[in-house]
């Protein structure tokens, strides 16, 4: 029933060798809550210095690509595309992380996509915490997930 | 007053080597949400076999070693301690996790206990995504950090 | 004769591009030796608390995506699969190590087999050593190799 | 015109999905200048003692496999060659560079070359400092970059 | 003379453990040069879309901590300061390159300041290799060492 | 009594915060046992042309180095030095590995040397190989350590 354990137990990483190679994308989300005014510099930054999305747009996109190395059971695989799109909500108040990755592999990316999401939050955390100490990274889950075997399936 | 960038507002990182090497912990938090029927997977993985928790904290205290590979602007420090509880909670449902980090060092490790319980929540939904693609990791947050110029500082 | 290096005897990796892309195994072993009472805790730990074997198996799974970083002239491989047994031999006394490594690759994973294998042994030691420095890793060392031009190889 | 950002100038890895897997080729080359009393001790430590060639061409190797790591936008790729020449010039006087990377990928590998050839360059200067802090590594360039949609291109 | 090698020849990592620590810098330098339309593109970018050098200055920051991994004899240190300056220069045409690296440490940084410049230029490359693949990366030197037993040495 | 768990049995970086920094210093060897013909071609190879041990020389410092990495309840250290001696033994026949690895911190560096050791005998194999699948690596233990609380223990 969890894949990642043999019939006795044991965690291992699952045998895809005798899955087909197709084209897989995963779209994960998260945010960033935090107070209004610190939200405002983030504002700020992205329009004149100190540009905290723009460090937090790569720090998902070099994250995506250590997924392997953090999640024990997850497959190395090769990345075709990953995109990071970070929106100011001032609802929220705060950031709305979204993350798309593509493969062409044996099996699906939505490690790489939760990863990505993860660490743009940390990294904004990181940039903005001398700040505002009680920020919140929540709501990180999978959107979507196409290709392989069980097609395309969208969460609400 | 964001401190990662310079006056010019570039990135850099912060000159710690005139601060002082103290003692420094952080504690921070997070929840992964499941279904009811996920979670009386985790109990049972724990008692007999598929351990799921294990595995969590494991990857949560190695994710923390890997901090400053994924935040662009950290430090790379030392780690004294690292200490991982992962709770059940039924009402949640789902499982709480809290993680501890302690450092001998000229900064503080809010970050490595963050990103740790991050990878902690990564790896418990790869765990179970098999059987519940709409697990939620959320609630990221700092609780406590003590040590250094700023003294212990309780979040509620 | 040693493809490691070419006419010159200058160190390169090998060119495999021509080489076809099928599944290919490996199998690899090894063992830790220690003193009975060392093992006793072993088996305690593995049914109430303390998983030795648990940490050791992750780590070998973990390590055998680690080892194209390691081994200077490996070829950095996608893995299908990574399955890591580890047994009580009463009679060593100690534990028996054996992975499984398999890929859809140009080249085999014979060393990402025995990587794994050693850093079974080296998580083994290490949760270990504060109750018997003296354990001894040994008798590491390929027991199949499957896939590829030379087809199926198993050694006695 | 830059490919490395989307139309919002926001920086993301570029999607290669669609790309055909065919034999991509790299060679890329770089020099370290010194004086020539440095260059006469790389010269009797290759015949001799203390190979600092030898010790900069794995490190090359080594370094191609870390491209991904180091390069935000770059594409996490199987490399299925590389090769250093590492040639002694006593007119620079110093050390020529020249890495030949090869891939069966759906990207080229001109970064792996000349990431390469910048980490052989490093490890020389590391290796001789102690005897000559003035040393230049320069005119690191692509040569030849062969495969995919735009063919062989040779650089003069 | 060459302390990365004992008195027989082989390599090793030089015992620094009886060296004080002490606050040492290292300021190294190197340029990119590019055709000037090249240059337009980056000077752009800055002020609109595409944030050539933001990226670039993450990434060496990022390429600083990864130096003793890159370089096989190098000390794991911990890092208390990095700061990249990139300058354009219309009459080099290119970028000029500066990193400055601070730590509290028994030994130097000067190959973590050089491989941060030197990360900046690749990943320089790397942005704008779609428009100009004839870029050089180039004059990458140690202009500054300061702390420890040597004192403050300035390069020309 | 396994200080790698916490009184519940489960596993922490266990905390040394309070433990003086001292020198410490680690030995550790292991041996490849090979056939005389494969010997005989590392002894060729070390005057001549494909220099295995070297190879494995620079490994296996460079292994040292990823310890933490690999061992997931191991502190990450500042490591003060690495030497790798690599004897061969007609007897064996084969290769005798010795690593000695220093650091000034506040825990030991037992899991360094052990892990140097294995890296030398993984690269040691995949360089020989092609000709000697048969190789074993073996007898790999803890000589010495010294320093910290326990002082000066060699182990026969």
């Amino acid at each position: 029933m969890l894949n990642h354990f043999d019939e006795s137990g044991r965690a291992h990483m699952v045998d895809v060798s005798g899955k087909d190679i197709t084209t897989r994308t995963a779209v994960a989300e998260g945010t960033v809550t935090m107070l209004p005014e610190t939200l405002a510099l983030v504002q700020a930054g992205t329009a004149a210095k100190g540009d905290v999305l723009g460090t937090a747009r790569l720090a998902a996109i070099m994250g995506a690509k250590r997924t392997a190395d953090l999640i024990p059971l997850c497959h190395p695989l090769p990345l075709a595309k990953v995109a990071v799109d970070l929106d100011i909500d001032v609802a929220l108040p705060g950031v709305r992380i979204t993350v798309t990755v593509r493969t062409n592999a044996r099996t699906g990316v939505e490690m790489e996509a939760l990863t990505a999401v993860s660490v743009a939050g940390l990294t904004i955390y990181d940039m903005l915490k001398a700040v505002d100490r009680g920020m919140v990274i929540g709501q990180v889950r999978l959107r979507l997930k196409e290709g392989g075997k069980s097609g395309r399936i969208e969460l609400e």
